[in-house]
């Protein structure tokens, strides 16, 4: 199978298995976080408090984990939903939002690879301050490019069996036995709060769908940075200003084919 | 009065008397629940923390406690103003989202219930689960439809005395001496999240001003229902994506008069 | 240099220096508050978990620090930050939200004038009851005017130090010597809920760019006025209803250059 019909397969898995996500992630981003799932007709549940987030899991068909801004209760509430979801064989995604300068959220981001994220998905500061090469970048920006972290971003991959997602200009996408590139988007994406949180979770998405329908995790993660990206360069096309934007973005998220998606964010694998 | 006159007398009691409505509801949805209240002229403040909640009913109207993600203290606090709501006769609404599934948020709901809510609103599967006579929808989406949960929903309205809003394609306000069936909106309003959850704090803030202005509680809830599907049904002749059909439903809420609103969505007592 | 040179050259400053913004802000806001910081070219950081806000604000330009909704968590990373940023000449700005009605928001925004905010910006309720001078508006509403509230204002500014914002109609900025009046905005501001609360922000972001640059600090708080005030005016002719003026606000405050900022909202100094 040519990469771009594998595109086309996840994200057709997707459209037809919608996944029920569990998002505990940061308090700036939830709203654009579930409009984005909605679009992409999966559904999002914000059940991070401890009394439910345990429960909430046996529903849901994968869970994000977003360290945007990690308080008390949330914190232990994603401690126990990666031990269940690890423990189930439960698809989730750790995104080490600003890891780096800050240590609390590097030791808290560092325990949390104990329970095996299926996916980590970051930006190159991040996942290399997550790897343990770097000190991260300026807050939430990254002062680094996905090439340039590829090295320990894979060394991170083998050594969590986790898919290891790198967001940059280009995405790099490393598998277990291969790292897929996926071209796409415009620099407005980087004005518009909670694209790549929102990216987080729909990669979450896509990797519930991928498990019931038999799709490899690491077409899964690609599909859904093309997905993200795809609705980006279109969006650009309407809009040159951050919140027509973002409007246009999360519109374009919807109306997307599979064919689409694939034709307009470009996948290619690594070293081919 | 015919229904359609009743339906302009709460709209225009509602524009003519604002609320100010206090919110204590989940992390999803402040920032639209706020932009819905204010595009209809009432006062949105999210107050729900356990120093303040109590001091701040004292000056709402009206108050809000939606169930989507409660955590220890605003849960406290969600007590605390149901209970002062209760003594004092301020108009309170109960959204008990994705009760049902969730057993700690299920017993929270069913204890709040002895505040006695003047309005309850949900979708069917939440108010069939609330009503103890189903198990709930798959996470917060129904599984059933408001038809197929009448009976119960009348019996939840009757053993508490609150008007019960089950929301759906056709919404059904089961007063205590009738039912009203509120017809019109559009699907995109499932793909964008907190047309819901503003929906009852929209509910909210119809109950404070019809209590200024003398006018039917059941009358208020419906005309919130009409006021909101109104919306729904001008936005979906715009937009039909659902980012474009966010800002349009938003503009409508602002833009639509109470004839207006009372002629777009058609209300109607049941069994008649 | 004449008013119309300051702020075309405070708003330069702030686009040649961008400012990491660490925000402490009401649960309501965060999403539109870092969207305006982004849309400015600043960088938003909504970290208030006591764990890492102080080792965050060693990162930081700027803070803010907004009293929407404070919980007991955040509330104490509000302290130590603004402790910090005190005792580091780190340019903070404190949003009196609701002050006055509430006695526990009151007597917090009181104890946390003690860390001399380099701006305070609210409404003119807000300012009068931190003053002593009145009782509040109504929730977050002022009941009052600029120009009615100007002499304890400016009293509040000789006690704390601090530059005093007043927000309305017309913007009344009172600084060491003298006092700007910002003219401009739209009504329709006050139908989007966090205009104002990402201008307090926005504000931050101005002074730590501003003390980069050597701009007298009631410059760049003027100037952060007029660029939210600017775009406001400019969207008010491109939209007349609240969600579409909301995207077009935004859009706005991306687009307008420096010279386009000073000409479309006028910055006078008072008494002359």
């Amino acid at each position: 199978m040519t990469v771009f019909d594998r595109i086309v397969a996840a994200c057709r898995a997707a459209a037809e298995n919608p996944s029920l996500v569990q998002c505990l992630t940061n308090p700036v981003v939830p709203e654009i976080t579930a409009n984005v799932l909605l679009a992409c007709g999966h559904s999002p549940a914000m059940c991070d408090n401890t009394h439910e987030a345990v429960q909430f899991l046996g529903l849901a068909d994968c869970a994000l984990i977003n360290l945007g801004n990690p308080t008390g209760d949330q914190l232990q509430a994603m401690e126990l939903v990666a031990d269940k979801a690890h423990a189930t064989g439960t698809p989730w995604v750790l995104d080490p939002v600003a890891v780096g300068p800050l240590d609390y959220r590097t030791a808290t981001a560092t325990r949390l690879l104990s329970y095996q994220p299926t996916a980590i998905r970051g930006n190159a500061s991040e996942i290399a301050a997550l790897a343990g090469a770097g000190s991260g970048g300026r807050g939430v920006d990254s002062t680094d490019t996905p090439e340039a972290v590829a090295d320990v971003a894979g060394e991170l991959a083998r050594r969590t069996g986790s898919i290891v997602a790198v967001t940059g200009p280009q995405d790099w996408i490393i598998g277990p036995d291969e790292t897929l590139l996926v071209t796409g988007g415009h620099p407005l994406m980087q004005q518009v709060v909670g694209t790549g949180c929102s990216l987080g979770a729909l990669v979450a998405a896509y990797l519930g769908s991928a498990r019931t329908a038999g799709i490899a995790a690491v077409d899964a993660v690609a599909a859904a940075h093309a997905h993200s990206a795809a609705a980006g360069t279109m969006a650009a096309q309407q809009a040159s200003r951050p919140a027509s934007f973002k409007t246009a973005w999360v519109d374009w998220l919807f109306e997307l084919s599979p064919e689409q998606i694939a034709a307009t964010a470009t996948t290619t694998v690594a070293g081919q």
